[in-house]
């Protein structure tokens, strides 16, 4: 089965996941949105790349932060957006996931911007365009169940080069519930890929997936043995409906033994960069004063954020 | 009384109901409309026909699905489209509806597209501004309780006139709950005045309105004779709320003797064509072969629906 | 502590309160607004002062009717507006208010228009901006908890000069529940800088704020004495959640001792004006004979109101 979010030439057709994109691919949309960076500093924030095209947010999950990212980086390029909160609307009707598609494809869209409580929404909704040869129309996965949230993973990679420049030198540390995170693992492939060496997660065995041992991946219980010597600690957000659960402790538990301190964050080398996707939990994973401290990047995630799905965006639009 | 649709000169000033339209009016409007299909084949899906016009979606009852289409047709005619989801708003402050119309015609609004539980509420509107002379400003139902939905029965007689070039030589059958439906009746409206000499309505008795005998509509309770011979099958969804009721059997009691199979689609001519107005619910009054089948045109409607709406908005902005 | 309010050449940073701002900064604000009056007249009501600007309106607390003033406004300033009903977003994932701000600035924002239940959450952020040396983002207030609601003072303001010429002559009534109201704080405030002699509250003992009589406002609770010879009536809205409640009577009661009849008006000047922010409590607060009748200028205030907010935007967006 060929790779749904290529084309024939090899171009990225849709953006679905980082596993299974090769390394120029990744490259040339992190090289694309550092010339997007500086559109969001000019007086006029606004290119003519997507001029007349029609974007729909499908957001079957809630996410004003995510949808937000999406909805502003869309208009940068001047496209005309529709946000679309499907738990109101059709499909509370009945009618099935592929209708709703199809019948936005009818309304011309150019692009679909997906976000699914259920892993594998977006391939399905791809696979589909694909199969009805509707060349012209482009998903990006805004973060689909457990399973990718590749954006995300994008973000991450581009703030990383920013700070570090090589990647096949580091030691990278992914912290707390990487078990039930899409972040982590679209993280992980895209390391993989752009040869970070030094993979490690740290958190309760309850909450590591053993599998990854298999990729590589060194996996820690103890958070200050995990943390020494790392280039970056990219913190997890702690679910809150799964605190007090039967895999997490409380948050006070999890906070001493994976919550990032300035003392722990000590044992990482000391010019190691702090990441984390949002919102955070202050006094849960993350200490305060490392959140605002000087080796947080976590603002700087976020303004590579809009220029990564700027790139990500006007690259599908051209392809 | 005067027809509050019409302005002095007999052009359309507000788009209320299909009955009492005249011939020429939906011939204007149906060929406005296939020059605006190929605008959103375009590069850039946009004409300037709109631009500083502030349209204003009042949906007083939730649909995501119509109002996404006449939002995507305003931004395609440039328009600013602010969408107001009343339920939330000032009404639940114990606002009138006229005080609501009356503020956002202070703020400079020249459309309402407005969709309301309640039949009339839109010619309310509109008589409202009409007595005012608020000329400038219009008013599009975009669907009133049991009442009227002109943009669909638009788009649907521009799907007939597409696939069938003449309506004069036709039979077309309405399939399901026309009772309670406004599409039906905004078809009927449109197909009597563009000269359709053969019009059935089919469903069960409890479903179908006795008086529509009198204008010449033929009624069947048996789905097998009403389709024969027909050139058009219009499927009515059927309302998930009133299954079960007292005027519905079960779903798999309805798809029993009213559900399109290709089985009784055979009974209606070789080239007919089906149509539905969305979203379906397979397997209750359609079967998905057929819905997927190469005589169905319902993505096609929702195509022609955004060019017809495209239609409407300029039309009036322009009179 | 200095302004937050203003930078330090004495211009408008960001819009909070108007208490504390002086009388050239208003009267600035006036003029800007009167030369946007025509703007929502034209063909094409748009300029472009803030083109490729990100407007975020932040709003914590719902009001569809506010919010949509402001997106009008920003829209005919063609800025791009991204709504953010707060209340179904991060924060409910437990991210603080500075968290979510600090992220909006990470993406580039221009302007945060704020809406909050709590009094003091816009100077909250502002400060926090200010704090940070982000001088180039800014702040309206649209509104926090009891405090102020600015642009509605400014629009006021607008209306009475408009109707009036000149405020050093003036008799202003504001009538209703003064002790809840941030229309009537910010009213008060305006015409204090901007000279008006003569301010009358008029309301129930348990709905007028004692602290008033020591700034020179004249208190009654009579409602036919307060009104003898005003040449401004401000009917205040009756919050519905509040009647029937301890501090105030039935509506009936409401209505028979402060509800605005054409009797009472006639009390006032001949040719005083009658203002409501609304929405509306007809027959509450005010007759319907009054509402419509033709010393109500309750309509001019909502046109004035996008000109006011236009000003104050394009006037931040420049300084």
């Amino acid at each position: 089965m060929p790779n749904p979010q290529l084309n024939s030439n090899g171009e990225l057709r849709h953006l679905l996941a980082l596993n299974g994109l090769p390394k120029d691919i990744l490259t040339y949309i992190l090289d694309t949105a550092s010339s997007f960076v500086s559109v969001s500093d000019r007086e006029v924030k606004k290119v003519p790349l997507m001029r007349g095209k029609s974007v729909f947010n499908l957001f079957f999950e809630n996410s004003t932060r995510t949808r937000t990212t999406f909805e502003i980086a869309a208009k940068r390029l001047s496209a005309d957006v529709i946000n679309l909160n499907i738990a109101a609307s059709s499909t509370s009707k009945g009618e099935s996931l592929l209708d709703t598609v199809d019948n936005l494809t009818a309304m011309s869209a150019d692009m679909f911007v997906v976000r699914h409580a259920q892993s594998g929404a977006p391939f399905l909704i791809a696979r589909h365009l694909n199969r009805h040869g509707l060349d012209h129309i482009h998903v990006v996965n805004a973060g689909d169940g457990r399973h990718a949230h590749p954006t995300q993973g994008l973000l991450d990679m581009y703030t990383i080069r920013h700070y570090k420049k090589d990647f096949t030198n580091l030691k990278v540390a992914i912290v707390g519930d990487v078990l039930h995170s899409r972040v982590a693992r679209s993280d992980i492939h895209a390391m993989k890929t752009l040869g970070v060496p030094e993979i490690r997660v740290i958190g309760p065995t309850t909450l590591l997936a053993p599998a990854m041992k298999d990729m590589g991946i060194r996996m820690f219980n103890n958070m200050n043995e995990g943390l020494k010597d790392v280039d970056v600690v990219i913190m997890l957000r702690v679910q809150n409906e799964r605190i007090n659960g039967a895999l997490l402790p409380s948050a006070q538990e999890f906070f001493k033994s994976y919550g990032l301190t300035p003392e722990r964050l000590a044992l990482a080398k000391p010019d190691a960069i702090v990441m984390h996707p949002g919102p955070m939990n202050r006094g849960v994973e993350i200490d305060s004063s490392v959140a605002d401290g000087k080796q947080a990047v976590i603002l700087s995630q976020v303004t590579y954020g809009i220029a990564v799905r700027m790139a990500v965006m006007s690259i599908l639009a051209g392809n």
